[in-house]
């Protein structure tokens, strides 16, 4: 273990969860960032390693998916999404080869079957959202839809966002923009401005000697499987997520599944806003909004990512994630180490950053700083009274 | 290991369970019943420890499920509910937040989603299903309803039992006592009558030492997530299963999910009665709706249960949880160790029950006291025949 | 390990199927033939030990469902079938007792719960589709249709054929005989010839000693379980498999669900004939049905044959249960050890037989000789640019 300075603050009661970073960073030098809120307060605000700042800005992948299904939430809380027509209605190209009667539930839910296309999607497709909502389109299901769900962990969103353009006009990125972020000022970014590529630090690769990786990649299905697809492996190249991130296109574009660009701040500032108000504001999601996007929709096998998943509508289900949590969680992890939610019974609003990934996509410390974070704020609700 | 004074009797050829009986009291002094009748007549009458007699009461918990689902049985049987029906049809009230299209089958199989409500239930509450139907009436589902199932442990016959109310003006304990209980002289009460209270004896509490209840406490999920939700946790206080029970009040109500008292006797008699036969009367089941409730409707994961549940409708789809017994095998265990069942097919009736809890709500005894029982009935089957 | 002699060819690039297969010979002298075509072309015809001549016929078993589920993908693209008509539309006697809604491609992917009969099915009845179509029709399903999946493995297809009779006047038997075997001349037999009897070998049963068998039998589900049912274990006396087939009635009459006999010849011909296309013509699928018939419907937990199971659409997804294959494989598995498949995107057509049974049905050559496949076609693919 290497000594790591670490960086920034936490308020009276949540000294427990400085130290739960403080390990965690002495584990693995990553450079990481972790903020949180209690009822809207920032109460954790640290960082730590390898050229990170409290400002750093780095590719938080599919957490980027609780950023656009906030933009799916908040327009179907207005009745402009009806989450239960088919995608079809609005986007008539959707309807070829067994996907007529697929809805937005199913996409939000992985169930639709549509993960990625024969042949692969380039990572310049995958860039954006169009281009790969056009090749979409024509794909027949990897599975009969309905009968099992799977993670669209790449295109997901350029489905949900081709159906929110051909009713809006306007693109989940814009909406996102206008809706979220501009208002409350939050460093998360679905399609990073030129201005801000000042405060971008590139995400690295994982870490490990060569017999670990030859293990990893041994154990991982061929590229031409259901989770080969739906890790866009089918592509000529494959696709690379860390070289993905790091191309200015790609971040410039910010598709909707996984090229979202922030810090911990941003991604804890945008639950809180959602749920607790930010800024004197009233919550952007009111509770039965919040309620039908909180509760499982797709448990068990997922045929792209394996045993137990744990999807809500668009979310992922905290609850059933860390049990420590209540029913109500919600949230989006990323595959560089990106973990963010919210609790509304707990008052917790979450954002943690890594610019490094796990050469295996598994990260540890995710369980034991949200169990600190939860600790603390159960404590400090009991101490309110 | 202590010694336990075993009483009772068993018929020629069931030796070998008072055998597993005997085993099963030295290795847990529980206070324990066990009652089998094949094909109607008695051939399994034991009990031994803690003050139990044959004549004891006891809290049966869930297996008070197996009495409200065959009111629920009889009432299908009849005609007068459908199960494909919105519980919303008769109980408009319960239409709202999502809960429109849930049928009882949906409840029955405990794939509602409606499993407590928020900010909890109290003991009070639940233990008076009206009072409890009025609280979940308003509640969201805990997931989407159908793409998940969960075990409503101290709620599911409160929706049944509201339904019933509302199309029949009686309600579920009324009928089970009428139709079930009355005729056949049966140890087995939905609603203790006071004069019966001399035969009650307390539910004990589960023995542990202190670091084997911190080791089971830390690996249960927080009092806020689904399980805790379905179990009560998230009330103030937190649902005491033991206390509940031994409360008068809640003995006298005999709320229909788990809050029936009886007997080994009793519990066996009822599934002979519904299966077989007793005193010379006719089965109360027909085949057709025997085999309509035996059939598995909700397996693999339980969001509040864990892995590998095992629901037909209402009942517990026994030959899943005992594969040596038959496809058509049902009935319904409880939390303090009660276990009882019936298998159509082999011609068994089986009553278990425990007054004393184990701390960690497993139950070896009821794999080892089946398959006695079902090695026995079979080998008699043949000498039959 | 015995030394056995391996019999036969492969192409260039192949040399590694070739050790495979002496290994897994070397480890099991059971009567095997391997035969794999890339793109249509042979380029491995191999066999081995135990009197088995690459001509050899013996029961495929399950392998069989491959042959009948080409036959129903057939009519399926003609226009003939809808898989999603209910079965009682054309064969009215099948409505009964909570049947009337289950449809062909319920039936398919092992939805329908029909897996059996009460009281069973004897081997004289099995032998004859139409014979056990009459018991079926009368039967309750053994879950709650479309709640769950189970393995109808002797029975699925008599459903299946008795409509495609009603709805054609003709057996599945005859169409697959007469455009599919016919047609190519293929060693695969939904009805064995009498001519062709003199190239049949019997199967052989499992080979193990006492306690290993009596271990392998403790652990096994009792003959009136689900899983009993659906192998076959509750009529009198129970289904021996290995008798079955080599008796010549049943393969005479070629049941569609286990009673094909053939070679791995004919399996990785019928395989290319349907995907690749034989001496010159067009595929028998086009890329629709194969997909439509590739794709995953059930997965997961399996009522009889137990956890992860991978099922698509007659036939078994093979890149579900072969992770280096593609998400569009697809084939059927026999109890004996036989196994065939094809993969579209890799070209690979599959065949593999043996003439004795594992005793516990576990055959680990299956992995690496699909591996050892799957690296030399990949790798001549590559070659070919």
């Amino acid at each position: 273990m290497t000594e790591i300075e670490i960086h920034g603050t936490v308020a009276d009661g949540f000294e427990t969860v400085r130290e739960e970073f403080t390990a965690a960073m002495a584990a693995s030098d990553c450079g990481a960032q972790l903020a949180v809120r209690v009822d809207g307060r920032t109460v954790v605000d640290l960082w730590a390693g390898d050229g990170v700042t409290g400002d750093t800005l780095t590719g938080v992948y599919s957490a980027t998916k609780g950023a656009a299904t906030l933009v799916v939430a908040l327009l179907a809380q207005d009745g402009v999404l009806d989450l239960d027509e088919p995608v079809a209605r609005h986007w008539p190209e959707f309807a070829t080869r067994g996907k007529d009667r697929i809805t937005l539930r199913d996409v939000l839910s992985h169930r639709s079957g549509v993960i990625g296309v024969d042949g692969g999607l380039t990572a310049d497709e995958l860039a954006d959202d169009r281009v790969t909502a056009r090749r979409l389109a024509g794909q027949r299901p990897y599975w009969r839809p309905g009968t099992a769900h799977g993670y669209g962990g790449f295109v997901a969103f350029a489905i949900v966002g081709e159906v929110i353009h051909r009713i809006t006009g306007r693109s989940l990125q814009q909406i996102f923009e206008e809706r979220v972020r501009a208002p409350f000022d939050l460093d998360l970014h679905l399609g990073l401005p030129e201005a801000l590529e000042t405060r971008y630090r590139e995400v690295l690769p994982g870490l490990a000697d060569p017999e670990e990786l030859a293990a990893f990649w041994t154990s991982v299905p061929g590229p031409q499987s259901i989770p080969g697809i739906g890790y866009g492996l089918n592509s000529t190249p494959p696709l690379d997520q860390v070289a993905f991130i790091n191309t200015r296109r790609v971040r410039a574009l910010g598709q909707a599944s996984a090229a979202g660009v922030g810090s911990a701040r941003g991604l804890a500032a945008m639950y809180a806003a959602a749920v607790f108000g930010l800024e004197g504001d009233a919550p952007l999601l009111k509770p039965d909004t919040l309620a039908e996007f909180a509760m499982p929709h797709s448990t068990g096998t997922d045929l792209v990512g394996g045993p137990r998943s744990q999807f809500a509508l668009g979310f992922e289900a905290k609850g059933l994630r860390y049990p420590f949590l209540s029913a109500r969680a919600f949230g989006h992890a990323g595959s560089a180490g990106a973990e963010a939610f919210t609790d509304p019974v707990y008052g917790i609003a979450f954002g943690y950053t890594r610019r490094r990934f796990s050469f295996n996509w598994s990260y540890p410390e995710h369980d034991r700083l949200a169990a600190a974070v939860h600790r603390a704020a159960a404590k400090v609700d009991v101490m309110r009274g």
